[in-house]
């Protein structure tokens, strides 16, 4: 491809709604704010249900969905209110707001840690000007980066727009446990959004200020970080990984992950597996994933261990989830400020559990699995662009379509659209327009095939069953066609299968 | 039952986590949010996703998902900042705050348009003291629902949590028209939070500031709104009204709220037909069901004609939709304030599309689906509470037990469990504690069937299905599982149909 592949999908996602900018028709003063339509709404539930059956259903953890809006005392039990800044600096001629980080580059190490009296020497040393209008910089202030809100008509009761989403997970730990009786390592996950008040929004929705999550904590016995159950399955997976300090990833066994001490147990090195393997099954080749080692100084206040599971795009390496070890961080702090006894009892031992965390974005995996499925060919003298989905991921199986919209096919082929559905099939209706246009619109959205109810149709009880990336086409039997979908788009039966 | 329902359902809510309040380890006065653990997670999506597939797919809607901040303009154009408000009184002496028009009653007819002044007369004539300590109340003021945010570093960008999930589809409406090319009438379907100030939150999960909504906002020309393809589909069906001025609900065909000229056109009456028959298939008898006509004084600010979809409770009706024919009002707003041309061109005619709305509470719709369900009986001399549920809105169709845990048995039980998930079946594995407390246990959170795998099993691959509200059991097939739990959980086969 001559254009970028960053710029080709946002071409495409404004073009068919995928993804657009929020309450666009007043205008782009309000950045990091973004809508899905009906393909990207689509895609990014599929995503949550791969992840709620592969990654929590499968393990045997417990979903919750909690408060958008906690008080205050969360954040300062969690060390929000204090260390979850950006450092701020205002151009004194034109007032433009900029990172100083950002400014400064990543040549210099700058972490969540650096007073802003480091960041003013540097800005000085360096000569760093405004890069809107040359002008000088004022003095760098933290920015906290957290919404707050007023909850209430008395002014008094502060709160503040989640910033990650998995405070209510260690909120709940204790209830959760208790109620669902279970024993430890456990895992409580939840999706949904947070908010983070970017001083600059940038990137289509790589970096905004609402995001979706799917976030997983794993509570545990520090002293058991080698008990896991499941070890065996993985202990030979080959995790992808990029040492501190090296320039190159390399391939390395879980069991080697552990015996050569570069996790803290097999716990860690369980879900690392278990996590490169969703992707996979997602359509990330291995090739362009890797666990970058967060090495102390960038790592997140509350961690002691991090791997940031990145993915390689057109834009560079992408950060689509944190995974950090973080202690006994967050129960410890949350005990104290509210006075609660979050311990757990195990064998006589009474300990406050540690926990072990999996945080993914999922508007920046819908991301990255769109613009690793794009593909342009040239066919028969004609460009094709299309998104090579898994059907997993696909915004729906396939299309129904009748050929034309007389002598009673587009009945049938309603009926075969309303029976899928039926079947609890994801599939979408058109009647609209050529068949070679209409398959060329579900191509581009990325769905997985054609179900074409034609003249034929109505003598024999086929119709022709065309894939997406081959253009292949089969007559396949109309009441064969609910098993087969459901196969295809478990990715048990490949198309040249089909007899 | 002596005790009253809605106390039944609140322990067994707080006792199994089904619901419960967000962020208690910090205390109570932060009221108004709620958490939902992991049977109430899985009942609220349940609920989403029959609301998907019956008002959204069926109906060939588009589903999106917006932003929950969205800029100030949005909400000076939709009315929401000059008419979003409650009229709040502080009591002199203690500095309570209260709604003006709860502490006057219903008695008086008090809506959105009545003036502060008129609210003081009331309270002055009446002698209305403060509840809580008799104290003399201040002058009323309006207090507006939206909560802001500032958004970004510069504190020049005012947003607001969406007060009602549906802005973003006004916003969003010419686009989707255009890129899924969709002719009138269609409808845009949004699930999402949206986030009201309440003075006073109460009633658990009824009243609140974080709101699960599902909304659909059907758009159509307003010169066509009795032509509405499958009118035919639910002409004879019977809608229960409770008409305006009447005291009784009655079963009027949607035909004859046609012809009687009791709704505006048949998209109307094919709307509340559709919503009532989505509500009875979840559960809600006819009996607890109405449509509540709103008069000219009480609707909202927005519509022309309204009716409130409610459920009768323990509590009394609880309004669960809103269902608004909201004119031109919401698209006319946003393009006069955003000078975006928002019309519509059919047969050569420009005009602005009309709004029906169906905006339903997640949250309200879950706590009427469990209080209807509660039953407790005894039985054996024992006291046996459950949660009579449909399959289709259970929180899983099937919980899988081992007998015991030895010979084998746990195993052979986790594949049964491992091939169900498989099948997209939701199931939930339990081996801990004897099997009567097991069923006991699932029983109570409303899971419809148990599997149970004993010694038997071993010789014949047969399993003993028993279901919840009977505890009726059968032998079957361990392979004729999958099968039989997709047509039990879809309704298209009853228990007593197994042989």
């Amino acid at each position: 491809m001559t254009q970028k592949k960053s710029e080709i999908l946002m071409d495409l996602a404004l073009r068919k709604s995928i993804f657009f900018p929020s309450a666009e028709i007043y205008g782009d003063s309000f950045s990091g704010f973004w809508d899905y339509g009906f393909y990207g709404t689509a895609i990014k539930n599929k995503i949550i249900d791969c992840w709620r059956k592969d990654l929590v259903e499968k393990e045997g953890f417990v979903e919750i969905d909690g408060a958008q809006i906690l008080p205050e005392k969360v954040f300062v039990a969690s060390g929000h209110l204090n260390n979850f800044n950006d450092p701020l600096v205002q151009c004194e001629k034109c007032h433009s707001l900029h990172r100083a980080d950002s400014l400064l580059g990543e040549e210099f190490e700058l972490t969540e840690g650096t007073p802003t009296e480091r960041f003013d020497e540097l800005i000085k040393e360096h000569k760093i000007k405004c890069p809107a209008c040359k002008g000088n910089l004022g003095k760098t202030r933290k920015f906290n980066l957290m919404m707050g809100v007023d909850v209430g008509a008395t002014g008094k009761l502060k709160g503040y727009l989640r910033p990650e989403t998995c405070q209510n997970i260690f909120l709940n730990f204790s209830r959760i446990q208790k109620t669902m009786r279970k024993n430890l390592p456990f895992g409580i996950a939840q999706t949904g959004k947070c908010f983070r008040n970017e001083i600059a929004p940038r990137n289509s929705i790589l970096r905004i200020r609402e995001i979706n999550q799917m976030e997983i904590e794993v509570f545990f016995n520090p002293f058991k970080i080698n008990e896991i159950e499941f070890f065996n399955e993985v202990e030979d997976f080959e995790v992808r990984v990029l040492l501190e300090g090296k320039k190159k990833e390399e391939l390395i066994k879980a069991k080697e992950l552990v015996s050569k001490k570069i996790v803290s147990g097999k716990l860690i090195a369980y879900y690392l597996s278990r996590l490169q393997q969703f992707y996979e099954g997602l359509g990330v080749p291995r090739d362009n994933l890797r666990f970058r080692e967060v090495d102390s100084e960038e790592r997140a206040f509350y961690a002691k261990e991090g791997w940031d599971f990145e993915v390689e795009t057109s834009l560079g390496w992408i950060e689509l989830v944190a995974n950090n070890y973080r202690t006994d961080y967050d129960l410890k702090g949350h005990s104290k400020t509210s006075s609660t006894n979050l311990k757990v009892k195990e064998e006589d031992k009474e300990f406050i559990p540690h926990v072990y965390e999996m945080s993914a974005g999922v508007d920046r995996t819908l991301y990255v699995l769109l613009e690793l499925a794009l593909r342009e060919e040239i066919k028969k003298g004609e460009k094709r662009l299309f998104l090579s989905l898994f059907p997993k991921v696909a915004p729906f199986v396939a299309g129904v379509f009748p050929l034309v919209n007389k002598d009673g096919l587009f009945e049938k082929a309603k009926e075969i659209y309303d029976n899928l559905l039926e079947h609890k099939l994801n599939v979408f209706f058109d009647s609209k327009g050529s068949i070679g246009k209409r398959y060329a619109r579900i191509d581009e959205v990325g769905a997985s095939f054609a179900i074409t109810f034609d003249f034929d149709s109505l003598k024999d009880n086929t119709v022709t069953l065309r894939e997406r990336d081959s253009t292949e086409q089969k007559r396949v039997a109309i009441n064969s066609l609910p098993e087969l979908l459901w196969k295809l788009s478990t990715q048990k039966t490949t198309f040249t299968q089909i007899k």
